[in-house]
């Protein structure tokens, strides 16, 4: 019976808290998903978290903390002491482990790192705190299963049997040589039916996808879903095994990507939600629009310069949202379709072969609207003729601007190493607002003559 | 090492199926990854690329056509007899092999499952073409290893190696009753580790995620990502086990899902990537733009009704593309944050006290926005302070309006069953263009009084 958060359950815990009837509390937790109890906690005020937090076994409440959003977690782990950080920690997966400590203030950390009692994983810990987050490195877990190349199968068993403790699921057994070096892979299906007798030099499997700690998360992502990987083992530059990555990160590290890349496209940067407080909004916010405010204030500019045709052309300045709105939706369309190509390793040809494809989409796109255009202008709007073609002159002139700036923009910051989702969203609409007009009032002024 | 698609690679490929040098060709294939030489046969033309599917074993081609683009692998289809697809057809697991045939025209769907010269694989087939292909149906495949929870461990090992030749990846053993109805799970590990003369119904854990046939994708990926499962059972009405969805799967699903909002959001409809023909991009592109040129009128014919304005207040028509884009972003940010709530199923909280935190937050932007523009108005561009202080007073209210309509726009189609990601993009941009032009004039006739 799946899960269901009520107002009934989180009135009945607030209560329990209240009246601190630990039993009854440990009853209603006993046999919950730790998912599911971070969907609870959401619900409840930070003390009250806090308090279900320091009730709960560290086993489960580790898992609870990977959980929860990045802003709960910081406010309640602020709430605990080091040693009550590091007894958490110490559930959790290396990699998990790592990204809370990170979360941490420098003297916090090195209190609770003090505090784990376990040099191995302190030191685990400290090596994946050098990786960048989005890295393979920062990606990756120490937890895994290695053998031997020298070693037999049964031996291998036993061995496995012991490092299985500390995996929570077991998708490949890599192998090694004797100087840790990646050598190959094992399935455990290959290992139940090897004979037991034969050695893993003999039974394994030489070709090893594999990343290296620098790899970037998108090409991970990438490579893993080519190969419909469901685990990637992980070497440092000298070809050393120290790591994998698992899919079910990978799928978080997907939807992050996506959420932020279509929270970008609409002007709105930091990974938020719907859950978000007020100043985190504006923050994410507030800065395209003063952006698209300031774009604004060139695009007034613009209009003004052309002041003089509003005499015997004031017709002009009716079609000016028109143009611009045209400009930045053909501008979107383009930058997406790169910047989405471009995060899926799916862009091929040259820069050229690509604008040139663009810009005859463009140019079949603006004929067809220009003649609607001037139709509209015409027949709907009852304007002259000579009117009618101006505009739609305009249209697929500013049409083409805008898909190439759309498709120049994201490949030139994707060469510079910036994310080219950057250029969608109020970035290029803005700008094409105001080349939109200034083009529109140009060719304006040529056929019209004012 | 990883494999490199170079363009020697490409033309040597084509020189020796020019000579129809087929010896050579199997050497090259003989090594490559399924994933790679669909990336190979994506650079060929069409007739090459089915020279060299059918050159290859069907065990290897099979998978290379799950991996082509879906125009791609529909015109070599189009190249093979219903014998040769059936060929393919069998080689696949059973949720590619629906899919593929669910892509054949009626006739040659019918003579492929004639060919398949496997009772059971046709009726597996026949039964996963029933279901919506974004369901849990239409997602799951019928390989999975399940054993009766009156079987012994030892009983259990020898039946699941003889079900594994059939399942590509082991991630859970499932644990049936006499009556088929899904019990429980068992993991290898478990197995492995459980005593040999133990039953599987002492050993199985009878806590068990599962879907129904007719749950929608998006809320299998959710349940997957919630409790981090690499493989879900799926369970037919009467509550037997008829399938499983593995995680690889809904990686594919989940970065689908994400790219089609992500192009809806600017104005891209069908699924398409930068390979795509022109007719195809001018299909998913062309409609919203027409959709934003008829907005593109109405917005006209609002300005020309305030002409009247234009002697004494012309400077108000040059804020009109400020005015129009800033309610296009505005809206869409609103429009973004709820769009992508309701897809990840984040969206907490009554419509009410959504609409009030969007309020709340477009006021305190408006606000800061409408000083900048006053002040900008003033000392960038020299306008009198009356005309500031209209088109301050008019930006916060086509602000609020923008938002109003970016939430609730998409909260409204999603309780009517229609994809809240159409709200997005052209739409919200064109007609917050259409209500944010028809707010400034009324206001600044309300104002300055023409």
């Amino acid at each position: 019976m799946p899960f269901e958060l009520t107002k009934e359950l989180i009135e009945k815990i607030e209560f329990l808290i209240e009246e601190k009837n630990n039993q009854e509390l440990l009853l209603h937790f006993e046999d919950l998903h730790h998912a599911d109890i971070a969907e609870i906690l959401d619900e409840l005020n930070l003390d009250e978290a806090t308090y279900i937090i320091k009730l709960l076994d560290s086993d489960k409440t580790a898992e609870v903390l990977m959980e929860l959003d990045e802003n709960d977690r910081e406010k309640i782990l602020s709430n605990l002491n080091a040693k009550e950080i590091a007894d958490e920690i110490r559930e959790m997966d290396t990699d998990d482990a790592a990204d809370i400590i990170a979360e941490l203030t420098e003297e916090v950390k090195e209190q609770v790192i003090e505090n784990l009692d376990d040099e191995q994983l302190a030191k685990d810990i400290k090596e994946l705190l050098r990786y960048d987050e989005d890295s393979a490195g920062g990606l990756m877990a120490k937890e895994l299963i290695k053998v031997n190349e020298n070693w037999s199968v049964t031996g291998c068993m036993t061995e496995m049997r012991a490092q299985a403790e500390n995996v929570t699921r077991v998708h490949s057994i890599y192998v090694v040589d004797n100087k840790g070096k990646l050598k190959g892979r094992l399935s455990l299906k290959d290992l139940i039916t090897a004979p037991s007798d034969a050695h893993i030099e003999d039974v394994y499997i030489d070709k090893v996808d594999y990343v290296n700690v620098h790899t970037e998360g998108e090409e991970v992502a990438r490579v893993m879903q080519k190969y419909d990987l469901e685990a990637i083992p992980v070497v440092d530059e000298m070809n050393r095994l120290v790591g994998r990555i698992t899919i079910d990160d990978i799928l978080d590290f997907v939807r992050e990507e996506a959420d932020k890349d279509y929270q970008m496209a609409a002007g709105i940067s930091e990974d938020i939600d719907t859950s978000a407080s007020i100043p985190q909004m504006i923050r994410a916010r507030l800065p395209w629009l003063i952006l698209a405010l300031l774009g604004g204030f060139i695009a007034v500019k613009v209009a003004e310069t052309f002041e003089p045709a509003m005499d015997k052309f004031g017709v002009l300045f009716f079609f000016t949202p028109l143009i611009a709105a045209m400009a930045g939706n053909v501008g979107v369309q383009s930058s997406a379709i790169i910047v989405q190509g471009l995060a899926n390793g799916t862009l091929s040809g040259s820069v050229f072969q690509r604008l040139f494809k663009e810009l005859g989409l463009s140019l079949l796109n603006g004929l067809i609207l220009a003649v609607i255009l001037f139709l509209g202008s015409h027949f709907l709007l009852g304007h002259e003729y000579i009117i009618g073609l101006t505009v739609s002159v305009s249209l697929i002139s500013v049409i083409l601007i805008a898909s190439f700036i759309g498709t120049f923009v994201p490949i030139v910051l994707d060469k510079y190493k910036i994310d080219p989702a950057l250029a969608t969203g109020p970035f290029i609409t803005t700008s094409n607002d105001i080349f939109g007009l200034l083009i529109f009032f140009t060719i304006a002024k040529l056929i019209l003559g004012f």
